[in-house]
């Protein structure tokens, strides 16, 4: 690890979390675990069409079954109408959103919800699933980037309904399209640089939808008490983004849902939309009992959330020496049936680890008859970056610079403009492509036939947002710590630090808890890496919070100036002459001097440190069969600051086997009709263990100036 | 109603309490509903012996049945000396509340646990505890306090154990004795008060043990993660009461336990004590499993804790005018098993109602073998104030005064010394007596032989003691808030109140919900009569908090001064000109200027405003049978204000049923070897709805100005 100056006593050491024995021996409680009383169990009737006009929905067989207490449709749910909602990647209409988990009069992939069961057991629920008949008139679907693309192709949405949306679904000559978004980001004159350079390379590149392939299915729990109040149990990256999703799309206060975040099985980014929750909390309402709803894997496949399929055409210049003069880039992505492929998040990655002084990134999205996609780890980026840096290596080759110095040449730095025209700010590219310099992987010599050597450069932004954090101090010195961060990589753990560090005591005193909606203030999404950066921030606030009150208590306790008493880094509290008291001591004296201490806060902060990082890979390819073996890997990284660094590997680690994965194994495969052909795990072929080598990786440390301890954010990148 | 003056939107209106239906339809979840993942039944072995030395313990043949995961018995328990741990009756020695949970080398009371076990099925835990087997020697049995008193009774424990604990046990002529504590007040001299009286009249009273009778047995559920942290799911009157008393008898930091508590089905001071917990949680260490132990109905009776059983004597004097110039009171208590009878409180509520200028109080405890008392509505005043009330009856006849016109002659009032030598602060004795004379029911004729009208004061401290509250806002200006007082008695809906009153809302946008020790800061029982006192002024602290914030946002969003912003009752910020800014619109722009705001509070009240109530009943007596009809009951009290009248009237009609039950029917019977015969609610035989006229109620408001809102407490007097 390259180490940074400021000495830390919690930060930078590795104890270990306090969920982690009960997720691996199977004691932790995750959704599917929960049986409230009376639960009934529900199932989702699907379509087995692409694409395709509902004509009529029979329930009545189903309805006359013993023991199937609520069938619900669409036509259950409260209109909409087509005000626009928020959403991750913008807005959409308020009657996507809902048409999105069940279909009202067009069912738009394979796998669509067309209708929901509630019964006494499962398998009950899976017949009268069977016994449901819906008669479809089939259309064409549009299954690829290029068929949505062509003038008469079928047109998924009416897109006059999105009219008020600014930017989605812009006709092109009038005419209505599948092209629900598009971006450009340009600076500089990209002709000109063109002009400049010595060496042109130009390419086109295509990748695969891939899932996130998360352990544990989607599942949701849902229950109306008699006051109307909505309770729902289940796994998700942000308790309150489930609740936001809800009050839109059942229209009801926020006050009237609890939304309590269980144990999550991995999300990548999967779990922020939500599937089965409106569903649940319908057949509950209509049973008047607790619902479960959970996913099979093949329902995970096909109705859930992959990444994007895409098609891109990356042009880059370089002079003689190096110097890359323009770049330019387009990104076509696949929505899947619904607006809200990564577009604007891929395109501004694309160029952004380089300052290149003439940039021109166009994006767009094409919806399909495919399953709506959905965030995945650093969403759009490995896409357009993958393109950029293959260009980079061929350009790299042509010019005969080695590739980590081509990179180094044209590397980002504080102030280079980004394609969007906004300037970087402390990042750490060059400071990881010297590292990676220096590697002992780097340094080693590669030999034999049919082997090779890859580096790549990657970019992410990490993301901001609101987070708050509770804390209360017991008479024994510890500390009760609430964070509303669903906790996937080690939360608890690294928010727990980070708090410890604050009040200079030691982590073990800390008992870290997850809260629901009603228990702890509004706490964004645990995902797009900022969970460690923003309820970190939260965490010292907290801390901050009970520092004061701490000084204002030991001030009245020895009767002197409330300036006169400060609290120190290290947990101590003093005064004038050698007047001090510790935070365990003090602690102590709480209850019979004016009662326990909370601190609070609710923050949202904006000095996001983006992340860099290389990656180095050495392959063997068998020329008979294809098949790639990795030999070796190393990751080289700006964490900014690794809090609890063994975690920090742990994501590194797991981002770069799914790399790996999106790389060589995985793929949504489709027959023409729209159907996923593989969609288990026997065949979605995810890399194990035994496909991977040990995953080397170094730590670099450009702490981002932008927060207290310098966290950046370690996940996506 | 009596009004006061103050107007309120929320505070006396009657809304309905969000957990009422589900509790009234079963859904409501309470801690035997809950089924941890892999979670084993547990089972108590008992002495049937009230008196007997543990001579051996053999659970092998236990131990060898299959699906037994765990024995236990005291043995398995950390040593903890005699070092003095807080009780809410004063500290006790740290081994005596140990052993009270599990007997080391003593029974001593039928019921008294010597061993656990922990197996698959509850029927199998039955058995495995029917064959371990344990030799006793048989001791004789303290079943009474004249017994406990006698010069060779045998002495339950060694009392030099509790040397260090001031005033526990202290011998008599170097002898150990059975009497554990001895309480002493006076003002002024009592035999010249006595010299000067006209009238005096002096009585003996026996009172018997009784039960709360709560519906639910006691329950608690205990599981030990891989880290070492201890969750127990109990139905309890206090989660940190819990806490507090498993971090004493198990030896582990506050951090380490979470204590969740579920919904209750009532307590009356019965649930502030722990039976189960500490046996759960060993045997859930032992056993590596969750461990769910419950009571049955006979072992509530048995081994949980009544009231005591009293003797006392009671002499009153006074002039012929009607003026009480002395009065002398003897109290003894029965502790059960251990000491801790309501001693104090007993002996500080007698004479408190009114101002006499001479008083000599005594209260003591006697330790039996029988079930250790507990709290039970009002600790020891019931069975003090009756003997009190009995003798002014008596005293009032013989100087042809009405008795009403009696009370109120000398009735306390603002500055009226108690017998501890403290004043009265503003209390509602008189007004009470008034209205009870103005009633229609004292107003009416009691016509009929065998036929009689009773009246009597009654008197309460009220508590306060620490509570915390935390709430959030959501964009649609509704509020999460959260407290750590568990919902007997309609709390979730009374604490709303005051917040949404603080705030200047309406009621129906606060969801209102019971942390557990992990989510919300320190908060005390809920007992005393403290919950709405004290709770209720951590909300209004809390809201306070956030309208502070509140008005510092808006002046930001206005870009004015801070000072030029105020909140007002309306719920409107307002500022220079004719700004204004509702709850709800400011709610909805704070996502977008900053982020959502909490507002917290710890609150340790010290003005506690004591209640008064005078009672009026009639009654007709068969003489052939004995049995007593109530034809008609009215119970005037001073409620201070009533936040929810509905629920207030409800907490009077509650504590009259019981009183009646006490006063009527109710009686733990023991034979001369201290088995309870009347262990079921078909022997044990409390007043059904069948028994009882409709309780008449009349709500005086004199507002306790230590409160916000002037609230006293009214569960108890």
């Amino acid at each position: 690890m390259v180490a940074t100056e400021k000495r830390y006593r919690v930060i930078g050491t590795s104890p270990v979390r306090p969920d982690g024995t009960d997720k691996v021996t199977g004691r932790a409680e995750y959704g599917a675990d929960i049986r409230p009383k009376g639960m009934l169990y529900g199932a989702v009737l699907r379509s087995p069409h692409a694409h395709a006009r509902i004509e009529s929905i029979d329930a009545s067989r189903a309805l006359a079954m013993d023991g199937v207490h609520a069938v619900i449709t669409a036509a259950d749910f409260p209109d909409l109408g087509n005000d626009p909602v928020p959403t991750i990647r913008g807005p959409v209409p308020a009657s996507y959103a809902i048409e999105h988990i069940i279909a009202s009069r067009t069912a738009l992939f394979r796998g669509h919800p067309v209708a929901a069961v509630a019964a006494t057991d499962p398998h009950l629920a899976e017949d009268a699933i069977a016994a449901i008949a819906v008669e479809y008139e089939l259309l064409r679907p549009v299954l690829s980037i290029d068929a949505g693309l062509e003038p008469d192709a079928p047109i998924l949405h009416d897109n006059s309904l999105a009219a008020s949306i600014d930017g989605l679904f812009d006709p092109v000559d009038g005419r209505e399209t599948n092209v629900a978004r598009r971006v450009v980001l340009q600076i500089g004159d990209i002709e000109a640089g063109f002009a400049e350079a010595d060496v042109i390379v130009e390419r086109e590149f295509e990748t695969a939808s891939t899932h996130q392939g998360y352990i544990e299915p989607q599942n949701a729990t849902a229950y109306w008490d008699h006051e109307g109040r909505l309770i729902v149990w289940t796994s998700t990256q942000g308790a309150f983004g489930v609740r936001q999703q809800l009050v839109e799309l059942l229209k009801i206060p926020y006050s009237r849902i609890r939304v309590v975040p269980m144990e999550i099985g991995g999300g990548f980014g999967g779990k922020i939309p939500i599937y089965l929750e409106p569903l649940a909390a319908m057949l509950a309402r209509h049973s008047g009992r607790p619902v479960q709803l959970t996913m099979s894997r093949a329902e995970v496949f096909e109705a859930s959330g992959p990444t994007s399929a895409t098609r891109s055409r990356v042009r880059i210049g370089a002079k003689r020496d190096g110097t890359i003069t323009a770049a330019e880039g387009r990104f076509g992505f696949e929505s899947g049936a619904f607006p809200g492929a990564p577009v604007a998040g891929g395109a501004r990655c694309a160029l952004s680890p380089y300052a290149i002084a003439n940039q021109y990134v166009e994006g767009f999205e094409v919806v399909v008859n495919k399953p709506k996609t959905a965030a995945y780890r650093a969403p759009g980026a490995p896409q357009t970056e993958f393109a950029v840096e293959s260009v980079l290596d061929e350009l790299a080759e042509q010019l005969g610079i080695d590739p980590l110095e081509f990179r180094l040449k044209n590397a980002a730095s504080e102030g280079s403009l980004r394609a969007e025209g906004v300037p970087h700010g402390v990042i750490g590219h060059r400071e990881v492509l010297v590292a990676a310099q220096g590697s002992a992987h780097y340094r080693s010599e590669l030999h034999g036939e049919y082997r090779g050597r890859g580096v790549a450069s990657g970019f992410w932004f990490n993301a901001g947002g609101e987070s708050s954090a509770y804390a209360t101090m017991n008479p024994d010195g510890t500390v009760s710590l609430v964070t509303g961060s669903v906790d996937i990589g080690g939360q608890r753990a690294g928010l727990a630090m980070q708090f410890a560090e604050t009040m200079g005591i030691e982590y073990h005193r800390i008992a870290s808890t997850v809260g629901d909606t009603d228990s702890i203030g509004f706490t964004g999404n645990t995902g797009g890496s900022r969970t460690s950066f923003a309820t970190g921030w939260a965490v010292y606030e907290a801390a901050m919070d009970l520092r004061t009150q701490i000084e204002e208590r030991v001030a009245r306790i020895w009767e002197l100036d409330r300036e006169s008493v400060s609290y120190g880094d290290d947990g101590l509290v003093t005064g004038p002459g050698d007047r001090s008291m510790s935070f365990a001591e003090l602690a102590a004296r709480l209850p019979a001097t004016g009662g326990m201490l909370q601190g609070r806060a609710d923050v949202r902060p904006m000095a996001v440190g983006p992340a860099l990082a290389a990656h180095i890979c050495d392959v063997e390819v068998d020329p008979d069969t294809g098949k790639v073996t990795i030999l070796r890997y190393t990751a080289i990284q700006d964490v900014g600051k690794a809090i609890h660094p063994a975690y920090v590997e742990g994501q590194i680690q797991g981002g770069v086997a799914q790399g790996i994965g999106i790389a060589l194994n995985e793929e949504y495969v489709f027959d023409e009709e729209g159907r996923m052909l593989n969609a288990s795990f026997l065949d979605y072929r995810m890399p194990t263990t035994l496909d991977l080598p040990e995953i080397e990786t170094i730590l670099v440390e450009v702490p981002n100036p932008g927060h207290p301890y310098g966290v950046r954010g370690v996940g996506e990148v």
